[in-house]
C-alpha cells in the first residue's frame, strides 16, 4: 500500500509538473544568420517541430518553400504556388514554433497595408522587449505573398537565393495570418521585428507575406517570455561564417526587395 | 496487474526521459542588453538557477558584487574584494548558467595573457558557432580581476557604472576560472566571444577577469547546442530602450577600459 500511495504521488508530481511547463516559450531550430548564409539543410523533422508548438513559421530543407503552421498542420508552399499539406518527415533547416494560446484577444483589426498592421499591432504590446506570436483571420482584400525556389549546393546566401522569388497576389482570399516579433537584441538569432506568413482558408495559396489590406481581422496576440535555440551539430552549419552582421541582408529578404 | 504494469512502463519512461535531458543547455535569466541598459534588479534567485546548472557567472541585484557558481556553489565578490558565499536567497538580473561536463579535456594549458588563453581556447573548438562553458583550475601567476560598485536607482547604463569599477591584481594565487564563450550572432543576448570570472582556491578572491598568467592549468571545455533565454516580465525590463546596438558599450565593459 505505501509503494501504490508513493505511485499515486508519483502521479500527482507528474501532472502538476506538466501543468506548470511553460508553453510560452519561442522554440528555433537554427539562429537566422545561418539561413542568411546559407546553411539550408537541417535534421529535425516536422514531427520533431510539433513538441515545441503548434503554430510556426519557416522553410524547408534546400530551401524547397515557405513553411507555415496552424493548429498544428504543416503547409508548404512551393515556388510554384501550389500549397500542399506537408508531411511529418519532411526536414527544416529554420523553423519558429510555439503554443499559440490567444491572451491577448484581438478584433475589428484593419490595415490599408503591412506597415499599418505592424503599427497596429506594436501599439498593442505591454512591452517591445519580449517575444510574441500573433494569428488573425478573416477575409483578406488583397495579400501579396512569395516563396524562393529550391535551392541546389553549393547554396548561396540567402540575399542571393531570395532574388529568384516568386511572387503571388491574392485578391479577396479568406485565409490565417501567422506572425512572430522578435525584440531587437535577438537580431543574429531572428527576425528583428514582424515576420509574416499567410495561408488561405481553402490551403490553396500563402506564403511569406510582403504586403497585405484587409479589415475586421479576429484573433490574437500571444506574448512568450522565453527563447529556446536550438543548434544544428553538422558541417554546414560548424563550418558557416556567422561572424558578419547580417541586419540590411535580412530586411532585404524580409522586404522581398532585389 | 495491468495497472501495475502500466506503473512500471511509467517508470522505465520516466527514467529514460530524465536520461535524455539536455544538460547542455546555455541558460540566462535576460539578454545582456538590458543590462547595459541598466536593468539591474530581477526576480530569478541563485536558488532558481541551480535548477539550470553548476556552474556559471553573473552578477546581483544592484549590481552588487560578481557572481561565480563552481560545482554548484555561489561566491560573491563585492567591490571591496571581500569574497563570500552567496545565499540561495539572493536575487540576479542577470546571470549565465550551465551543467559542468568536461566533455573535452585540457590539459598543460599556458597563456602570458588573457588574450593569448583565448586564442588557445579558441584553436580546441570543434565550431565558433556553439556555445561553450570551460573550466581551468590551477596555480596562475598573475590574475587581474574587478568588481563593480553597488548601485542606487536611477540606475545609470552599465557602460557608465562600470567606470567606478575596484581591480584587484592578484599573485600566485590557486583558483578556478570559468568562462562562457557565446557565438557572434548572439550579440545583444550574451558577450559574443568569451567572459571569464575566476575565483581563487581559498574563496578569499576573484573577479571579472581582465587579464592573467598562468601556466599548467587543467580543465575541459564543454560545448553546449542549446540556449534558453528567460526574460524578466517587470516593469524596469519591459520599459528598457533596447534597441540601441550596444557592441561598443559592451567590449568598454568587458575589457574594463575606461
Amino acid at each position: 500500500m505505501k509503494a501504490i500511495a508513493g505511485l499515486a504521488a508519483l502521479f500527482l508530481g507528474l501532472s502538476s509538473a506538466s501543468a506548470g511547463t511553460n508553453r510560452d516559450v519561442i522554440y528555433q531550430t537554427a539562429p537566422i544568420d545561418a539561413l542568411m548564409a546559407g546553411v539550408y539543410d537541417g535534421v529535425v523533422t516536422l514531427s520533431d517541430l510539433t513538441l515545441h508548438g503548434d503554430i510556426g513559421v519557416g522553410t524547408f530543407n534546400a530551401l524547397d518553400g515557405e513553411m507555415i503552421c496552424v493548429d498544428g498542420a504543416f503547409y508548404r508552399v512551393p515556388d510554384d504556388g501550389r500549397v500542399a499539406p506537408a508531411s511529418g518527415t519532411n526536414r527544416t533547416p529554420f523553423a519558429v514554433m510555439t503554443f499559440y494560446e490567444p491572451d491577448l484577444p484581438l478584433a475589428d483589426i484593419g490595415a490599408g497595408s503591412l506597415v499599418e498592421l505592424v503599427e497596429t499591432l506594436d501599439r498593442a504590446l505591454a512591452t517591445p522587449n519580449a517575444f510574441y506570436v500573433v494569428r488573425l483571420d478573416g477575409a483578406f482584400a488583397y495579400v501579396k505573398v512569395r516563396s524562393v525556389p529550391r535551392q541546389t549546393r553549393p547554396y548561396r546566401p540567402l540575399a542571393e537565393a531570395a532574388k529568384a522569388q516568386s511572387v503571388f497576389e491574392l485578391t479577396d482570399v479568406a485565409g490565417t495570418l501567422v506572425g512572430f516579433r522578435s525584440p531587437p537584441y535577438a537580431r543574429g538569432i531572428n527576425v528583428p521585428g514582424w515576420h509574416f506568413h499567410f495561408l488561405s482558408a481553402d490551403h490553396t495559396a500563402g506564403g511569406h507575406v510582403l504586403d497585405l489590406r484587409a479589415s475586421a481581422l479576429r484573433g490574437a496576440l500571444d506574448p512568450s517570455d522565453a527563447l529556446s535555440l536550438s543548434l544544428p551539430r553538422d558541417a554546414d552549419f560548424n563550418g558557416a561564417r556567422l561572424d558578419a552582421d547580417r541586419q540590411n541582408e535580412l530586411r532585404q529578404v524580409e522586404s522581398g526587395r532585389k
